[in-house]
């Protein structure tokens, strides 16, 4: 049986909502300054490296998709292949998108805010359809349908996010092609639960950090070799893992 | 019978080879700053007549490829589907790539010049494999195998582009999509000399100006309603079509 290609995931630099510390979920806001310079060294490291991708992944949110595409052009493999689903979408914000993360966690208290941020199954309030932050009428979202999410927990992100994992990206992965994931926090915590068998509990700790290639080495099970993957850039994981750690605080 | 989607056809803006005056050919140069400013007006322009593509086609180019990346995030179209292949590469300039264009005239005089320039049949010499500016060692072309072209007339480019035309943008606008096909000068005037049925003798005399998105409403038949197309920007694109006329002068 021929060896798989390798999996490479990349959580997208900061934007300008991370930047403002706002709820952002499926608000398509651009990358800030930073978070360009993070997608650079992104490529950087995957050049560096030699772990150059076949075919990108990517979700239907600016701030990934100009993340691929500036450490794709870095690295040198911008003319690579490339798919896009919604099922690599951050996580629905519900009605708590487009509000300040301080604001929230002075309004609501910190056991509710921590709930919604990091517990398992419980979602937010769901947004109002046609609010200023809703994606209803978003051409992109227009065949979902009833999958169209309103508000998500982490729970529901990895539900809609396996069978892409399943049905496009597995297959990528058999045929030897070495795949870059270019998506979110919440989306690649969903993947990397499903991977490292993570359990509901244990997932809440668990923080990836952004604009560094995260490599997974899989077996002919989709097994990882290197349990919890190995960061291209060890030291910088570390530090800004801690950092997300403390967001809102 | 539904109704074709519209072509859209986008050649990339200046090079920083262009600026130079340099034959680049198969040379994956980036964008000029101005030419990232014509990729801005070309996403403009698209977002302001409301033509929004659905899919977009590129070469394997830096240049086209960055052209369509930065012309879709401004026409909020950053996450349609994207498909890429060599069929829409610029024509392979032979032995000529990396040449100073002035240089050239000088050397070979005009009749020479403008034979390889314009000539519908006469390549240039072809490129010497391993050297400077010879993509053979390139990783994106490894599977082409004989059809890897060592020179190119226009001929040839109709002779290799036209099989993409109908494998992969034809089914699109068929099945109702606007297509936008970011690409170059030379694959760019093959595909509108197929579209609009003009003479291997009189497409000399067409110049396709950079940055300005050409709108083509194809019948049924694949015959354009609009013969010549439509430049989002006419005005403009009369006063570019000039200036191209005389480069290298």
């Amino acid at each position: 049986m021929a060896e798989l290609g390798t999996l490479v995931l990349l959580r997208h630099g900061q934007s300008t909502w991370n930047a403002e510390n706002l709820f952002t979920g499926w608000v398509d806001v651009p990358l800030s300054e930073q978070g360009e310079g993070e997608a650079r060294r992104g490529g950087e490291l995957l050049a560096e490296t030699g772990l150059l991708p076949d075919v990108v992944h990517t979700s239907l949110l600016r701030r990934a998709i100009s993340t691929a595409n500036i450490a794709l052009d870095v690295a040198d493999r911008h003319w690579i292949d490339v798919k896009r689903d919604w099922r690599l979408n951050e996580r629905h914000y519900g009605a708590l998108q487009g509000k300040d993360k301080k604001q929230t966690l002075a309004e609501f208290g910190e056991e509710q805010f921590m709930l919604w941020r990091r517990s398992y199954d419980t979602p937010p309030p769901p947004i109002e359809t046609g609010s200023e932050f809703s994606q209803d009428a978003d051409a992109r979202y227009a065949d979902l349908g009833a999958a169209m999410p309103l508000t998500e927990c982490l729970k529901d992100v990895v539900a809609r996010m396996l069978p892409y994992w399943e049905s496009a990206i597995v297959p990528d992965l058999r045929a030897g092609k070495n795949v870059l994931v270019a998506a979110h926090g919440n989306s690649l915590r969903a993947l990397v639960k499903h991977l490292d068998g993570i359990s509901d509990a244990d997932i809440a700790g668990l923080n990836i950090p952004t604009g560094i290639p995260l490599r997974y080495d899989l077996d002919a099970e989709l097994k990882p070799r290197n349990p919890g993957g190995t960061y291209l850039d060890p030291e910088a994981a570390k530090e800004a893992a801690a950092a997300v750690a403390n967001q809102g605080r």
